[in-house]
């Protein structure tokens, strides 16, 4: 817990879109003496007139403060404005929170080291700008434990309940970022393909919406047993056997081609779980399916 | 609640396969007179000791219940032992607990009226043989509702938590089947996408795991906002667009291909959001996805 009679720690906000606007506010909001900075100056108004204070170059931001957040379109963009001003980060600790792929912060972590930045945090943000310093943010972070130990009460500010470490590899945030992403769209599509199959008979989506959930928590328990299975490299078929489920596939291509919905959906589920009985996990549990998954392609 | 004191309706179970066994023993469990049949007879053994009578034909299992509950391997199974014996389905309700197409269904129903059975429901089992009689089984209803009502009590020793009445459209226990296995595989799939994913990282699926089911929950409740857009025909992007989804859906298969996994899984994900977009969905919300989902492919 912060001590609310302490005095909070200064930051700086370098990049002030939809993101960068939120995350200054979001500090501003918890008391912390706010430096900000932009390319366009203009929208830096709404949040000087909050008490930021707006620094008259990109070195002034960063000089600002111990803790520098920079969130901006692209990397291309972080380099052209912080390459220019690397020495100031010296002793200070920098945390990127522009989306980028693993290999992008990994390469970033490089940069950092070799210009002697204090510590370089990499930060994905899985959270849009009106859920910001709301509970329904989650904030990614991976990088040198001790930095983030040091700020996480004022990176706290931006994701109250959900401000993640992950580890010292930089590459983890982009990494768990995609990994949760995939996870968002597997089960927003399966509703819709769903939907899709149910509204041939008139079925309303909120009609089924019920049992989905259902179906849904309870595929969130056999994932767990299935992360346990993965782990232990032994997948012992303790419900189905992936055979019995590729019977069912066929059956779910067969009723989206017979109805007329989008049959690639099932035509890659079942596609899948061919492939993993080809390679000879037929009996086993659905956690085998993961050698599938670990493969680029057939 | 069914009355203790009371006398349990009297059942039959036609096919004794590691489904219909379970089937049985929950009736029996439940202390209903259970009377069985099944074309291989020493199949029925273990249950006559807990004290099923072991009908000598099919036409006399029949005839000895009310309620007949069938489960074999498939409709043409069922046919095969139904048809000749259809005039002692006069005045009984059948439960077909088959695995079934909808339309397979529908066209039983037909069969059904045209024969003078009772009444006909179709019945989808979403639970493996050790599950029957547990919290864990769900089993979908549809047909008419007055015969399920009558034999509602009968039928919850197979599922005492999750037995679902879903209308009178005999294909609606076929169709929901489908759609919540869509389900099940979209979520278990993209856990192992993202296990793939974070594995060339070192990371666990343990370690994921909490991760996940977090995302898992969050968006179990965006399908909760989508059912109600996609009701309304009205699909505002309350949260981000599908534009946006699709830059981060190109940055998850940048991903993928650059890793070394799996890159089919995003690769439809992305194909999908980018066909909403071609159909002019970009600035709706995930919701209007659902149009890409109505059509059989591109
Ligand atoms: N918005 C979201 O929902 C969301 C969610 C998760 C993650 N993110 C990530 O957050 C980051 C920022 O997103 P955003 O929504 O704030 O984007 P945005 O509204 O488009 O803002 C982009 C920002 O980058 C600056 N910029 C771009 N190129 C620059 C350059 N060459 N030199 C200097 N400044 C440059 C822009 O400055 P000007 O104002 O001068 O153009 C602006 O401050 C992105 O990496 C995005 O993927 C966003
Ligand atoms: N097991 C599961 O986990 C599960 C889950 C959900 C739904 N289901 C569905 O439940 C149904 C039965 O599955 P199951 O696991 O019990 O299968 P099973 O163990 O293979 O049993 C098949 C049953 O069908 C009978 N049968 C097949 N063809 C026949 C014919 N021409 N004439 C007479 N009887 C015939 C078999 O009789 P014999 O014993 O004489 O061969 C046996 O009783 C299937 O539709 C299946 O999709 C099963």
């Amino acid at each position: 817990m912060s001590n609310p009679n302490a005095a909070q720690a200064p930051v700086t906000v370098v990049g002030l879109g939809l993101m960068g606007q939120a995350l200054a506010a979001a500090f501003l909001g918890n008391g912390h003496p706010t430096t900000v900075w932009n390319r366009s100056a203009a929208k830096a108004d709404e949040l000087v007139a909050k008490g930021a204070v707006l620094a008259p170059s990109v070195k002034d931001a960063v000089e600002a403060s111990p803790l520098v957040v920079i969130c901006v379109s692209d990397y291309d963009a972080v380099h052209e404005l912080l390459d220019p001003v690397v020495g100031s980060l010296q002793g200070r600790t920098l945390v990127n929170m522009t989306s980028a792929s693993s290999s992008q912060a990994r390469g970033t972590s490089k940069w950092a080291v070799e210009n002697k930045v204090g510590a370089y945090i990499d930060s994905a943000i899985m959270a849009i700008p009106p859920d910001v310093a709301t509970d329904a943010a989650i904030l990614l972070y991976s990088g040198p434990k001790s930095a983030f130990d040091e700020h996480e009460q004022t990176l706290k500010a931006v994701a109250p309940a959900g401000t993640k470490y992950l580890g010292e590899d930089h590459g983890l945030a982009a990494l768990h970022d995609v990994a949760l992403l995939t996870m968002m769209w597997g089960i927003e599509n399966s509703f819709l393909h769903g939907v899709a199959l149910l509204g041939t008979a008139g079925v309303k989506a909120t009609e089924y919406l019920p049992l989905a959930k259902a179906l849904g928590e309870m595929s969130l328990g056999f994932i767990e047993a299935y992360a346990a299975q993965i782990d232990s490299g032994d997948w012992p078929a303790e419900d189905s056997t992936i055979d019995t489920h590729v019977d069912a596939m066929d059956h779910l291509l067969d009723e989206s081609k017979e109805l007329g919905v989008n049959t690639e959906w099932p035509a890659l589920i079942t596609a899948l779980g061919k492939r993993a009985i080809a390679e000879g996990h037929g009996p086993a549990s659905y956690a085998a399916m993961v050698e599938v998954f670990r493969k680029p392609s057939a």
